[in-house]
């Protein structure tokens, strides 16, 4: 059985539709990938997801081998069985959090704590973060591993390319992912080059001991690095490209400008082999959905849907960005549906008033009722993008969004 | 219609079945009522309160008249069209709230915290409490009304039995409550029996305003106070007895011992009348609940359930108290659903690893999946509780359950 096929490739644009064959079903790309960081979607059950139409999931690597572990996931039947989903799912290598949350605290806590607020938190909680702005680093990379402590005990970790593919293994996601460094685009030239060649040689051990310990049923993408520099993007497009990788991802965009990833991805995708699917690592809005998308990318995963929701800012096509923050006085009494048409299960039953109620008074169904939107608001605009993408319409689509796909660099 | 029937009283003890019609839909009593105090019963949507069969709900009129106040549920089609729930629905009358927050501040903020831990920390927050405590009471009880201040706010707002009323049928549940004082252990007999008089005083002015704007959909209730006195319960059950009601609550329970508890109980019943639904006002645990309706009670509001699911207290039937703490290390690899058999959608889809690991990382879905088990806990206890009455079986049963119903005092 073939894992992936490509099956209406856009004319104006990159963009392509497919099918992803997995041991838990088929996903139709482009596909938004939710994340259930810790074996669960924010505030939204499994039952939540299928209704919503949500086709594939994303868990971190870094976070279940901290909690509860791997052994316990395995012996509980691996990641579907433990958390009661029975579709498709991801897990990350866990390299960008071990490395992201100590070597970001060089650079001041406020960054980080905009990325990661939650870990932020219980490592203020732990005392961790304050000693290492005493000097003593979270984390230390080395041709062997990534060294670092333990965001809610303080305790030495480590991960090397062989031992996470052994905890995905043990996870038993559908997908896994390497081990890699994502370096920030506060790295100069030399070190960004000398970080992507020791996640080359990563790629290679993870590569090899995957071989040696697959069932057969896990599929392993590769990560390209590179940075902003195109000389850079290229040669890790290619060196990933020549590996027997099942997919590719693409990562080291985050704090980036919208215009430096889309270059990245002009740079790498073009020498991306057309037959294997091409996941982007952790994106943020819609307007970078849809140029990510133009630019060839089939699964992304992207935390906005649901983190804006916690946060009341729900997800419609007619307003500033894309969002109206419910929380704001003037909802009070408005009887509309967020979205009037919208079919998800907020829209269908309750008000913008309610929602307002239900933020103001701190109520938990808050947190579902929003989630529930936001995931429907863009597993539906993912639906017109694959319509659209058949209809050699994608351009159009984008346009009726007011965003331009005329800016591809190449 | 008639609005109430008895259909199987028990031989054993006082309990009995019956059938409670409303605009919403019938309810078969004995009845758990779920607490919905801000419009939603907490972490949990209408859809799962569908599916765990819960029959009906109560909300709170402090809570809503405070915010987002009456005329805007009314504006949005009441209160079922808000929470976007179909079935039947009561609201008590606030008096309680407003009582409860003021007064017990005189008495230290321990007792009233733990009662009200949300409303106590809004309070700290905007700096109530500290007035409060500075001497300047939050609570007046005058022949005309309540005074009280909001605890969001601190705005002066008043309560009378009229305005109580016009608030509820404003909020336009099925069952409404007349506005009472509810004295506490605390106070003496004398100012217990002048508050009882006052709340009869009270009961008369309510319902003859409740005449004029009813709309024969509204079914109101009256409520027997007291204290632990008996000469008192009975006077007040006879007098509230006497007058129109479609049902009687009893109230003032709060800060009882059990047994309190059930000697109020074994004066007041009897002297009610067998064709009017009766509803004991706040309840506490499993074997309150047994004894309460062996006395004939038909209708119970209870935030057990609800609330020690948001602590990890999950409800089974074998163990102490009725319950195991999920965030004991013991489940953290327990691969077996909180109740084996249990049909409720978190023991049919989860392990007590999944949720010992959803409460240990803070995860928001912890509350949905217990709140969830512990209502269908609760309602199935009553399947088995009208069953059992069906079949004058409710002293065996509630031994099966280590309860023994045999100290009823008249």
């Amino acid at each position: 059985m073939k894992r992936f096929s490509v099956e209406a490739p856009d004319s104006g644009t990159r963009a392509r539709c497919g099918v992803l064959r997995t041991p838990h079903g088929e996903i139709h790309t482009p596909s938004f990938v939710a994340v259930g960081t810790q074996a669960t979607v924010k505030a939204v059950g499994p039952d939540d997801l299928k209704k919503i139409g949500i086709q594939i999931l994303i868990a971190n690597t870094y976070h279940l081998h901290l909690r509860p572990g791997e052994d316990v996931i395995a012996r509980l039947g691996g990641l579907h069985s433990f958390m009661g989903w029975n579709g498709p799912m991801m897990t990350d290598s866990g390299g960008f959090q071990a490395f992201s949350l100590g070597a970001a605290i060089e650079h001041g806590v406020g960054k980080i704590a905009s990325i990661f607020p939650d870990e932020v938190e219980a490592a203020e909680r732990g005392g961790h973060l304050k000693r290492a702005r005493q000097g003593q680093s979270l984390v230390k990379i080395t041709e062997e591993a990534i060294e670092f402590r333990s965001h809610l005990d303080g305790s030495p970790q480590k991960f090397t390319p062989e031992n996470t593919i052994e905890i995905q293994r043990k996870l038993g996601a559908d997908m896994i992912f390497v081990l890699d460094e994502c370096t920030s685009p506060l790295h100069d030239y030399e070190y960004t080059k000398r970080a992507m060649e020791r996640t080359h040689r990563w790629a290679v051990r993870a590569l090899e001991h995957f071989r040696k310990i697959a069932d057969g049923r896990q599929a392993l993408f590769g990560i390209v690095q590179g940075g902003a520099y195109k000389d850079l993007r290229e040669q890790s497009a290619k060196f990933i490209s020549e590996l027997d990788f099942d997919g590719i991802g693409i990562g080291g965009s985050v704090g980036r400008s919208k215009d430096d990833l889309y270059r990245v991805l002009d740079w790498t995708i073009p020498l991306l082999p057309e037959e294997k699917p091409r996941h982007l690592l952790g994106i943020g809005e819609i307007e970078d959905i849809f140029h990510a998308i133009a630019r060839g990318i089939d699964l992304f995963d992207c935390v906005a849907p649901t983190r804006m929701a916690r946060n009341g800012a729900l997800w419609v096509k007619d307003a500033k960005d894309f969002r109206i923050n419910i929380t704001n006085a003037v909802y009070k009494a408005d009887p509309r549906p967020i979205v009037e048409g919208c079919e998800c299960y907020t829209c269908q039953n309750f008000s913008r008033a309610y929602l307002h109620h239900l933020f103001t008074a701190k109520e938990i169904l808050a947190m579902r009722l929003a989630t529930i939107h936001n995931l429907y608001f863009l597993e539906s605009l993912m639906r017109q993008v694959r319509r659209a993408i058949g209809e050699q319409a994608l351009v159009e689509l984008a346009a009726d969004w007011g965003i331009s796909l005329g800016r591809m660099s190449s």
